[in-house]
């Protein structure tokens, strides 16, 4: 039978949750060449971690992260941490010798993002691989879009609008780790638009190369003190807003807030071009848009497809019968089967982005903040 | 710490790997006063199902099902067989002392349904509990719509449209079990109306009192036999629509068929009242359509509304926080929360089909039959 | 220069504006063989005539309808009048010579519609020509639907569901004329089924052959008397559901209701068929669903077709540049097209329904309340 | 009896044929204290205009503009002709002492604009009226938007997107004059984003402060000549993309396109604000989506509002009974009827952008090309 991949996780928040739960239904769903085991969890806060890691099944648990970096026993380490802490428990972790799933985005810092980059090729070279959780990539219905894609059906893509709109930041909202620079880094950029550049460059294969203009606001820069009556001042963006342009010429727009009152989740790209257009909404997260030009003006428009088909929509034969909906953990486990057949030499069903890819995204998240700053285009070529 | 609910399952195919994987989530999610433990899986065919049982954890596995009856230490069996063996298994497990939860339809035929009614009322005496997996019951979205109507927000109902409509029945089909009578009892009818007739019941809270009419039709009468070329016969349903009155005076139109091709998994409900209205498609089932009549004329509408938010949408603060949307099999982890709080003698969160709700359904599909045939209204009081 | 058509209408309501403004329309929109002229309205209430006349450019106006049939001048007479005088006015004036367009349903009660057909049929061998206003057959999206179908690409017909949903009837409404069956006839059955029955029978192209049943259903029995505070009785139905079957074998769910408070003019329909759907919702009128089986499941799903674009669907090329859409009373306009291109011998743009085609649709209406009375299927065969 | 406004129209082509039908159309539906007279069109070319003015209804025509400015009996001048040609004739017109209602965007340049509303402050005092044909205000749902703002039912704005999608300009579509700059002066910039930049404005009754970067682009830059093999070069954008702060410190996108094939006229704008969200989509004109945040998190959700009902929104009442849809043309109609109660010296529904109005939607225009060609954000307070 074949080898486990011995696993350990750093988190216990919602994204250790998250993780934790792929690692527990990943092989009951798919079959892998080395399934994972659930070998450690760490964690700093030691309180609740022993009833974490019996809830979710991780044999041991340790409140010092540094012994997952010194068990020989451990080959993957899942990096499920505040963002920064990324760059010095990843680099960590790759110099011990184990392959690396980072939280995204890849780091706090374009600083960090680059170190982080240069560890990861370092330990390239001794067969070290990493991967970051931009788990949107794995919905069904991405996975379809990527593939038409590539198989030329849209053409030349002219024109990408991705938004990412949360309604949880209003007003009411009192000041949480969230809404202050130094525990969080920035607001809704580098929370949400890192999602929506991932999943840009990811479909259109593209790299961004120049952003035409951006805006940073915080509407909100006082905030109620949790616990208290006092109050304190917001002082990461509410919302930012750019635009781009893709290697191959196409434009871009990308908006990201947290006080779009009716949208809950909705990560959405639309991406139009020669021969045809792609449409996904994550609140519809089994449905892709597409509008096949060649369909004509007489019979075409945008077809409703539901990614729910085994055998055609990546990931889908691996859970139910045609025609049942996946949610949203499903993307992490998605994920991590491929990282599973990553590390076992095996192709995954679809690219995984790894640093070298994550970076890209941060150097576009940095361009864009650059850009609200300094009120000008910003060339990628000027950040790196 | 609790006692776990010593738990066994029969079967092995679809359902028995949702209902594995609802035992195996289902502590990880919700924190119960006794929850399950994965005791021992039955099945008839034995040469899959050590590897079912590894994967899946079921600690013990046997070929035999009345050794699950025979074994003293299990309290809680879920029958996850084919219709026309419920009554035979259910009603010795009951009889053998055991909490029984089976899978919708009750039964292949009245009579099966009306012993095991009969079963569980006397097993009732004695503390045992029976449960049916009508599943749709627990989407967040169907909770909601239960907690407006119980909140009287749509006030005395005059209608319900209620369809169930799949693509897989169309002329390329092969002749598989599905579409045999002998084997699979009905067609659409009992595999889909079971389903919309029991929400409706469940929704509305009232019980249907006649059938107006109702057709039933097989579109496709010969079908290639799986592995040769040549045809034989379907003798079951297509597609089987009915028209039927509530109690309290409510129309309803029902309609179920698997030739309706762009539909995947299209059970929806729309319910018409007074003071408003509900319409729920599993195809989006974490939305909930809902129009409040006192918004009034100038600002009223349907309202989408996300059911993803903890605390106020049932079984939604389980899972992730806010706006983190479920799957199909979210269903069943959610109704086995609530069998073992049931087991344990605590209020599910909502109420679940027990042997003599779910013979009401039964018996609604029975008059809906009966009228197609007999082309004639039927009433319900006729039909026992 | 071509000869106009002398044209007069009876009525000056809610259709007497509705045909009005086609009169006056359809000549700046459409290249016609020969125009309409707006000879004489004529209706029973002289109070307010005049001044319809004037702002609706009908050169004369009477109070008596007689008068019309007399006037040797008009060829073409437009019946906009409550249905119990349909018979009356339409025999008499085809009997005068008139070509007669009358409003829908075609009359008030079964006999009358066979008098109407009767004289219909008598005078088209004089070369008089008959129309119903079935306006809906003129949605753009409805003319491409039935091309559709005509060019085989939903193949055979299973399942047509048909649903006309409106608000208007809830329990604040009083005891209007509608609600009263000595003025009215029914109420939402006549007014409603009888658009979406000639929908499905036009599109399809098949005739109904039974009705399974059928249930009609007055929700609010007593309503204020207008102008009192005292309360009348209503008697007609406030919603007629019934099944039915088409030649062809496939099955229908038809529904009209006056108490669907989310709905303002729901008149929809959804075919599906061995090798496509279609389907139509009036509130959306300028879009048309469409699912080609052909596209496969992986690619496939219902598209969204905005029926604007000129020289493909029917109509559209007669209005504005492409993509600018149409609204209710271009129903009318493109239908009045229609009559003047038959009148003067021309091919219209899509069949149109006559007397006899009315009558058809009739005798639906007239079977399901049979059936629903006597809680039994009925063969149309039975219905003459 | 009121003295009609004697009126003329400039131009024959689409919008000449859209306004002539609001001037037909709009005394049949609005009693208006002084309805329009159909005095004359004016036109380049006479090969057929005189057919024009009989089809249209017009008295009289002339090939010679300036015969309109010199005709003493001629109240009001609606002007619409090419951009280029709006300032020459509009202001000879209000010095000649005629009411103006312009085609938008104003002008070709904002030197134009400039002098055109420089005219219209002059003309002022002597009483004439100016009006932008900006008829995108006109529809119902977007009526109701502007009113439930005024009522402060969304609260502080936060954001808005505003996007203009149509599909016309693949490259297939030959180098009709649309694609040079000597003849259109812009591509979708003037023509698309002049109705969002106005709608925007016009919604949130804010003006534009500061915009942070634009991108213009001509993804076809070689097309066939009409009627040739040869390919000629096109100059103007196809899409043009800017992002924009409102005074109140609200931050918006805007989005012009040509290449957006599923798109035919996606006229569309989402507002998010503290107290609730607006949406409108021009392909869905009859319907506005609003939340209203004080729905709360458990029943709220965008509102599906069909703003058809008379009494409520603004113009619905004029036309049909509840529940009708309008379609494209009868925005310019519901406007003519507001410029008519204007120069009648009664109050419109709504506002009505006048020379002043539509000047600072110039300059927006002009600070997107501005902020394109610099690459640098654009304060409105430099460009004037």
């Amino acid at each position: 039978m074949a080898k486990p991949i011995q696993s350990a996780l750093i988190g216990q928040k919602f994204m250790g949750r998250a993780h934790s739960n792929a690692f527990g239904q990943v092989a009951k769903f798919f079959d892998l060449p080395r399934p994972p085991a659930l070998h450690t969890v760490a964690a700093r806060d030691g309180a609740e971690l022993a009833a974490f890691a019996e809830r979710w099944g991780w044999a041991n648990h340790t409140t010092r992260w540094r012994d997952v970096a010194a068990d020989p026993e451990i080959e993957l380490v899942d990096v499920a941490t505040p963002n920064h802490v990324h760059a010095e428990q990843s680099i960590a972790l790759l110099e011990a010798g184990k392959h690396v799933a980072c939280e995204k985005p890849l780091a706090g810092t374009l600083a960090d993002a680059r170190a982080m980059r240069a560890a990861a090729k370092r330990a390239a070279k001794k067969g070290r691989k990493t991967f970051v959780w931009f788990n949107y990539r794995r919905a069904p219905a991405i996975g379809l879009a990527y593939r038409l894609i590539r198989e030329k059906r849209i053409g030349r893509v002219y024109h990408v609008r991705a938004t990412y709109l949360q309604s949880w930041g209003g007003p009411g909202t009192p000041l949480v780790w969230r809404f202050q620079k130094k525990h969080a880094g920035s607001g809704a950029h580098g929370d949400l638009n890192a999602h929506i550049i991932d999943l840009a460059r990811f479909l259109t294969g593209e790299e961004i190369v120049e952003i035409h203009g951006a805006v940073s606001r915080t509407f909100i820069q006082s905030r109620t003190i949790p616990g208290t009556r006092r109050k304190g001042r917001s002082d990461v963006d509410d919302a930012v807003l750019f635009l781009a342009s893709f290697k191959g010429g196409a434009v871009a727009s990308f908006e990201a807030t947290r006080v779009a009152a009716p949208h809950q989740n909705a990560n959405s790209i639309e991406i139009n071009g020669e021969k045809g257009s792609l449409r996904f909404d994550f609140e519809d997260m089994n449905l892709l848009r597409f509008h096949d030009a060649s369909d004509g003006d007489r019979e075409g428009g945008w077809r409703r497809i539901m990614c729910t088909s085994a055998g055609n929509h990546p990931y889908a034969e691996a859970w139910w019968p045609d025609a049942h909906i996946l949610g949203y953990e499903h993307g992490f486990t998605n994920m991590l089967a491929d990282v599973c057949r990553v590390i076992a030499r095996k192709k995954p069903e679809l690219p995984i982005p790894d640093f070298e890819d994550a970076y890209q995204t941060q150097r576009v998240l940095e361009a864009a903040l650059l850009s609200a700053r300094n009120r000008t285009a910003v060339k990628l070529s000027e950040v790196r």
